[in-house]
């Protein structure tokens, strides 16, 4: 299951790579000396747990679905089309990776859903694709793989 | 929007009127004198909600993807079709609509969630239809009501 | 600090086999053979984790502000010492716990709190001692361990 | 009750002004032309809310026992006065109050919580009193109400 959903991750255009350093972004600042090798660790930590990995597989159906000419309900594709921000569904299932790693992590997602460094730029600005999800679930994997640093190095 | 949900919730087996005795399972202990039409109110007053209308549409639509033969990944496929106890991502959902009615709503769904009561029995127990994300959904509707009459009349 | 955790319940009036007790409650149906051991150690596994011990210090310490004549708010030692239903900082502090142990423990406290099986009735019926937080924290920690035996032996 | 946190929030040194001023910071990106009334009136809704109240009155009264010399666990009044990163409970209360406001009220709350703007700056630099809860609560106090702009205006 964890190969699969870092196929399913690269396949919608993000690597472990860009993850990791969405929590150099949002660590490094505390923790400089960091290596992108325990970044890394971290962040396939993250998605190794299961509540993860069924958090993305869900949501990326999801956005694929939307993108697709499958039949489903015609204001729910709209919403998710346009990415419309009162649309808050991808958060709340962000939230429920993140809770999984404590306080730290729900800031930390907070603070990079607004400033949308790095990868999350590009998730954005996407084309045809739909990333309502994936944002949010890249977000969260980076969001939380920074508090699991924040909690071995001290913060 | 409002209808539509409603008529959603309808066509996979689900009356407001079956919301309404799930709240008086609830909170009727406490208030055996509260109204089935206040009650109603309530659950209508929730679903009136733009997230809670999002998460019934998103729900459903997951659930209905699962069910048909459009393609998608087996696993997920596979866990969702024989509602897997340990795939969370449904009860996830069901928070985000708790979670705005306070800690009452979300005790109430933890509780409705195990004991299963009235239409909770019956989707369960639903032969073809796949209704993993339904009875979360419903059940975080009669919380979130209970949880507003709680509120509303003391508990 | 995981010692003096266990020894400030056991002052309250809370041993680790009474949560023990609770989480057998709450999985014995599902793992009739798990031992005893084990759920000792998961519930020690919980009480180990950082913020498991903060809210612990934390909320036992607002219970015995309460119960003691140190001033404070007149409204909010009232609403303690009567334990009012709707006061509910005690459940967000004992969300915090559970959301770290994911949905399955998210459930499993909303059952246990209405439910009050085992310690969690005494905790309640209690005299002159204030245990607002006290069996919300116990409640959280026993929904946790279940959570850990389901992920591990599947449910 | 409503009156008694307006109060206490101006004691600890916040007017509902500097509030108000938070919710510009994080809506008038969006909003420009939203008037400083209208913000101050969402802000007096969100501290009308039971829930908020409960939260004001009990995060305040642990910083005050933390800053005082009431007796308390050493440990914890040692966390508390140094306000250490890795101590989270006061960001679970913030939370408690977020949540009620659905999930832009969360992201808002991460952000406003890493950037510290305004009154937030100036609680954080607080000199003798301890602030460990207030900034959270006004933080999210102010995510709650941006919330409640952006689903009244659109965002």
């Amino acid at each position: 299951m964890y190969e699969k959903c870092v196929k399913l991750l690269e396949e919608r255009g993000v690597q472990l790579d860009d993850i990791a350093e969405l929590v150099l972004f949002l660590q490094g600042k505390y923790h400089p000396d960091v290596l992108k090798d325990e970044v890394l660790l971290m962040v396939k930590g993250v998605i190794a747990k299961r509540e993860v990995q069924h958090a993305i597989l869900t949501g990326i159906m999801i956005d694929k679905i939307a993108e697709s000419d499958v039949e489903m309900d015609a204001d729910l594709r709209r919403i998710l089309l346009a990415d419309e921000s009162l649309y808050g569904i991808d958060e709340v299932l962000a939230y429920g990776i993140c809770n999984l790693y404590g306080s730290i992590a729900l800031t930390n997602y907070g603070y990079i859903d607004r400033e949308k460094p790095g990868i999350l730029a590009n998730i954005n600005d996407h084309g045809k694709q739909c990333n309502v999800y994936l944002d949010d679930i890249v977000g969260a994997i980076a969001a939380s793989a920074a508090s699991k640093i924040a909690h071995t190095h001290g913060k």
